[in-house]
C-alpha cells in the first residue's frame, strides 16, 4: 500500500469528489429503513464496472452492461431489500423501468443511468413504491448526500461504509470516494456486495477499467465472510473530471499514484465489509506463502478462510492450528505438511508441521482472544502467495441467517 | 438400492459376521470415555481400504498402506482422542508401535495389524496409556464386542453407529457388518470419518477392492456435514471367509448381490454419520439433475450442501430457495437460471427460475419444518446428475466447534 504522502484521507464517501450529488430515501421496499439511493454526476462520467461471476445474475447486471457500452454514465439508482433476481421476464423490464424513472426525474437519457439491486432473491420489485422512491430521491439529491446513500444500500449491514481521500494530480487536487454494502454472501471473485466509487479526476475509459480491475483484485476479490458468492455483486467506478485535471491514461506518470489511491479506497471498503460481516467478532487476514503457484496459494488461503471448523475455532478463541493445516491439505494445494510453518500474529504456532516448542498454548490463546488475527502459513513448496481477509463464524451468524425471512 | 429379498438386516456391527471379535476400552487418552478399540479376525482376512485425499495425512495411513501391500490383515487397532497427525517423525514410529503392541497381545505378526487414529491434530499419542489400553483390549476381545468397539471410536458423535445384514451366497448365509464414527470434518471424497466393515464371505482381493470403491462412491463420498475433509479418513473392509462360501470374484453370478449388500451397509452407516452430524437437526438429500455433466452436477450439489447460507436457512426453517439457486450459480456448473426447477420433498418451489405460482410460502415452510428434506434441482442443461447427503448448520454446530479443545 502506498505511503501517506501520496494521498490524504478525507471525510465522506461518493459525494466527496466534486460534481457528485447523492441521496437516500425510504421507498417502502423494506419496513422502515432507507432502501433507495441515487448517485448523480453533474456531467457524464467515464465509468467502468465489474460484476459477479455467478452464472445466476440479478437483472440489473444486463442493464448495466448495455448502458455501459459507451463507457459512460451520469447516475446510478440502487435499491436494497429486493435483489430483482429469479423473478422471470418482468425482472429485466423492471430494471430498465428503474433507469427510465431515474433518467426522467433527473433530466438525463435513461441510457446514462445504471441500476443496482440487493436483497432477497425471488421476489419482484414493488414498482409503485420504486416510482415514488425514485422521485423523492431525485428531489433530495445533494452534494453532501453520500452518507444518506450509503445508508440506503445497507441490508444486514450494521453500519454504513464510506471512505474518501484526496491526492494531487499534476498540481491539482482530485478526490476519490466510495461506499459499499455487505455483509453476508461474501466471497472472493466479486465478493458479495455493492460498491460505488466516484472521482473527479479525468481518466480515460481504458485506464479506468484497468484501474478498477487491479484494485478489486487486491481488495474485494480477497474478502470472504461465508464463502457464498452472490448473484448481484457489482462495483462501479465513475470519473467525472470535475476537478479539471488533464486526461489521465495508463501511460501518464501519475497513473500509478492514482491507481494506488483507488486501490486504497477499495481496500478500506473491503476491510469494512469484513469487519461488519454477519455476526463477525474477529477480523482475520489469512496469508499463504511459498505455495507451488499463486493459484494454489489462493486455493489454500480460501479453504482456510472458508473452513467452518477454522472459523468457529476463531470465534471460540481456540488456537486449533490442526484445522488450519487440515484445510490447506484439502484445498488442492500440494505441499509436504512436515515442512509447514504457521504463525499467529507473527508468533510461531507450527514449525515443520508440528507444534512449535517453546510457545505455550496460553500464548496462542492470548493471540486468539484479540480482535484482529494475522495467520501466515508457509508451505515451503514454491514461490506462490495469496492473502484473504475474513472473519469468524459466531452464534450470531447462524441467528441472522436462520431468522432472515425469505 | 437392492430390494429386501436380497438381504436381511440383523443386529450388531463388525462382530455380526462369523470369526470376528472386537473390544473397546478406556485407555485414558480421553477423560472418561472409551477410546481404544480392537477388531480381530480368527483367521487372516482379505482386506482393502480407502483413505483421505487430504495431502496432510494422519500417520496411521502410511502404516495401513504398507501392511496392506499383501491385501490381507487380521486385526485393526483404533484410538480416538488423538489423530496422531502433525506430530513429527515420532508419529510414524508410534503408529508402528501400536501395531506391534496389538500384534504381540494377540499373537499375530504386526504386519497383519492395521491402525487408525481419530481426534485432535498436533498432539502425540500417550504411548504408555496406549500400551496398557491395547493389552486390556486384547484381553476383552469377544464375539459380541462390536458395540463396545463402535463406542470406543466415537469423538463428538452422540451415539455409536453400527449396521449389519445377512444374505445368501450360493446357498450359504454370509454376513456383512460395519461401524463408523463422524461427525465433524465431514465432506465427500473420503468423508471425514472412520468406518470398518467386516464380512465372513470369501472374496477375492480385487473384487473386494472394487466392491469398496463402488460402495464408498455411493455412500461415504456423498456425505457432507461441514465441507471440511479430515486428514485421517479411512474405510477398511475385511473379508475372512469364515462362512465357508466359495471364493467370490467379480465374475461370479452372486457378485452384484454381494456388492449391493456392502453398499447397503455403507449407505446406512453414511446416513447415520449425517444424522449425527455436529449440531445437526435436519437430514437433507440434495440432488442435482440434468447438469451438463456428472462433474458439474456434483459441483452444484456440493456447493448447495456446503453453503452456510443454505444450511442456516434449513436450520431456521426458512424455505429460502434463492440461496440454493445462488449456490448452484457459483458452483462452476453452467446453466440458464431461467429454466431451473427446484422442488422441496417433491413440491415445486421454483419453476423456470422463479417462484412456483400456486404453491404458498406456508406450504414450503411446512416442508422445511420436517426432520428430513429432499431438495431436487433440475438445471435442464444436460444429462449429468449427482446427490449428496447433508445436514443443517445450527447454533450447536458453532457451540461444539468453538468449545472443542485443541
Amino acid at each position: 500500500m502506498a505511503a501517506n504522502r501520496l494521498y490524504r484521507k478525507m471525510s465522506g464517501g461518493v459525494t466527496a469528489p466534486m460534481g457528485f450529488k447523492a441521496s437516500g430515501v425510504r421507498a417502502g421496499i423494506k419496513h422502515s429503513r432507507p432502501d433507495l439511493a441515487l448517485i448523480f454526476s453533474e456531467m457524464p462520467a467515464r465509468t467502468t464496472a465489474i460484476y459477479t461471476q455467478n452464472v445466476v445474475k440479478g437483472e440489473h447486471i444486463a442493464v448495466c452492461r448495455k448502458h455501459l457500452a459507451d463507457n459512460k454514465c451520469q447516475a446510478v439508482v440502487v435499491n436494497s431489500g429486493c435483489a430483482n433476481a429469479c423473478v422471470g421476464p418482468q425482472g429485466a423490464k423492471d430494471a430498465i423501468t428503474m433507469t427510465k424513472l431515474a433518467g426522467r426525474a433527473m433530466g438525463i437519457p435513461h441510457e446514462d443511468v445504471l441500476v443496482c439491486s440487493t436483497g432477497t432473491i425471488g421476489i419482484r420489485l414493488p414498482m409503485a413504491k420504486i416510482r415514488a422512491g425514485v422521485a423523492a430521491a431525485a428531489k433530495t439529491l445533494e452534494a453532501g448526500g453520500g452518507r444518506a446513500a450509503a445508508k440506503a444500500i445497507m441490508t444486514t449491514d450494521t453500519y454504513h461504509k464510506e471512505y474518501a481521500l484526496e491526492l494531487n494530480l499534476g498540481g491539482r487536487k482530485v478526490r476519490i470516494g466510495g461506499m459499499a454494502k455487505g455483509s453476508g454472501m461474501i466471497e472472493p471473485n466479486m465478493a458479495t456486495m455493492l460498491a460505488f466509487i466516484t472521482t473527479d479526476a479525468n481518466v480515460s475509459a481504458s485506464a479506468l477499467s484497468m484501474c478498477l480491475k487491479q484494485a478489486a483484485e487486491q481488495s474485494f476479490n480477497r474478502v470472504s465472510v461465508d464463502g457464498d458468492q452472490s448473484c448481484n455483486d457489482t462495483v462501479i467506478l465513475m470519473a467525472n473530471g470535475a476537478a479539471g485535471t488533464p486526461l489521465l491514461t495508463s501511460r501518464h506518470s501519475d497513473w500509478k499514484k492514482f491507481s494506488e489511491a483507488v486501490q486504497k479506497v477499495c481496500h478500506e471498503l473491503a476491510v469494512m465489509l469484513i469487519k461488519d460481516g454477519e455476526g463477525a467478532t474477529k477480523f482475520v487476514k489469512v496469508s499463504v506463502h511459498n505455495a507451488r503457484s499463486n493459484d494454489e496459494a489462493r486455493a489454500a488461503a480460501r479453504a482456510i478462510a472458508n473452513s467452518l471448523l477454522v472459523k468457529t475455532s476463531w470465534f471460540g478463541g481456540d488456537p486449533n492450528w490442526g484445522r488450519i493445516i487440515d484445510a490447506a491439505g484439502y484445498s488442492g494445494a500440494f505441499f509436504d505438511s512436515r515442512k509447514t510453518d504457521i504463525t499467529f500474529n507473527g508468533v510461531a504456532a507450527v514449525r515443520n508441521g508440528q507444534r512449535s516448542r517453546g510457545v505455550s498454548l496460553k500464548t496462542l490463546e492470548k493471540i486468539y482472544r484479540k480482535k484482529e488475527i494475522a495467520i501466515d502459513v508457509n508451505l515451503k513448496a514454491g514461490k506462490g502467495s495469496h492473502f484473504v481477509f475474513t472473519c469468524d463464524c459466531s452464534f450470531d451468524y447462524v441467528r441472522i441467517n436462520s431468522e432472515y425471512m425469505t
